[in-house]
């Protein structure tokens, strides 16, 4: 491959994730205007891997490799879309089809970077390493806090139920402890608020 | 400050840049459909730092820190919104307005955490250090890139033309020499096609 031709694949690799800006998620940004976008969300847990490195489980923490895990980590979406993570029926051929979408997009890249794409993309799925369990706790707190500070309005909609959040979101507790306790707490005062059914 | 102030600041943090997915930019997403803002914006760019890092002037670049910079650049537009780079008029007083908005905005942060975004965001502000120069260059290229893909519809809007669009984005050669000539093949192409005037 020529080196134009090298740089060529990777621009139109960039022009291709500008569409995660276009895949729209459950969650409802903080000024209650609009619905979330995967391309935000994606920044924003990113950004939030930075600032609260210290909560992760172990210290050894590769942090730069949690963060390019989180600013992968929905780019299968593009294809995929994003599926709601209480929607049984939709998580049921959900791997398969993201599977699919990581082979063509992850492929647009030079063969080195792609396996390094794909890599990253399946550590995090399969969430056992200590920095995939810490990014994959950041995945489920950052609209675990929108939904808290948009008083339960996507809670609301979907008619999710306490039990529900607790489970889905419990593996925060094996990426950062103590970001779990801290959302608990959320969860009890959003129950006791009324932005959350029992 | 206990722990669960710490935390409590980290978090309401993390809330407040939320605001960022509202501050829109000139610059239009490649489906045509809407502005992007500066949120999507920040993760395309830092997305392109792990992607583009092969071109970097020096091969001895930080890209957790070029990631870092590009992350939290344009947090001070959550005050001081964005500021088109072909309007003098609002250029003039950018720089004030931004530092000002930095102060607040990273000072939400306890202190050892402020004092860390501040340095980052003042390095890439000034542009003189090797991360600094790259993720500047990167901050260029991700519009003109969308220009491009989108047919010039910003520039036209705006009745920008090639010698602001070259006077603008020069520095990119600073940071990543490579990518400015790759810069220039679109530019000119854009002329030929006429999404750009000369």
């Amino acid at each position: 491959m020529s080196d134009n031709t090298r740089l060529q694949r990777q621009i139109e690799f960039i022009v291709e994730i500008d569409k995660l800006k276009q895949v729209m998620r459950q969650t409802i940004i903080t000024d209650k205007s609009r619905q979330e976008n995967s391309a935000e969300h994606s920044w924003h847990t990113a950004f939030m891997a930075i600032i609260l490195l210290e909560y992760a489980e172990n210290r050894q923490i590769d942090v730069l490799r949690v963060v390019k895990m989180l600013l992968i980590h929905d780019l299968v979406e593009i294809d995929a879309g994003d599926t709601f993570c209480y929607d049984r029926h939709a998580r049921e051929d959900q791997h398969e089809r993201e599977l699919q979408a990581a082979t063509r997009i992850f492929n647009m890249l030079p063969k080195d970077q792609a396996r390094q794409l794909q890599s990253l993309w399946e550590e995090f799925e399969r969430g056992r390493t200590l920095n995939a369990r810490f990014a994959n706790a950041l995945d489920r707190l950052q609209p675990l806090i929108n939904n808290y500070y948009t008083h339960g309005k996507a809670w609301q909609k979907h008619e999710v139920k306490k039990h529900q959040v607790v489970d889905r979101n419990c593996m925060i507790e094996d990426g950062a402890p103590k970001l779990w306790r801290y959302a608990l707490k959320l969860i009890e005062d959003a129950v006791m608020q009324g932005f959350l059914s029992e």
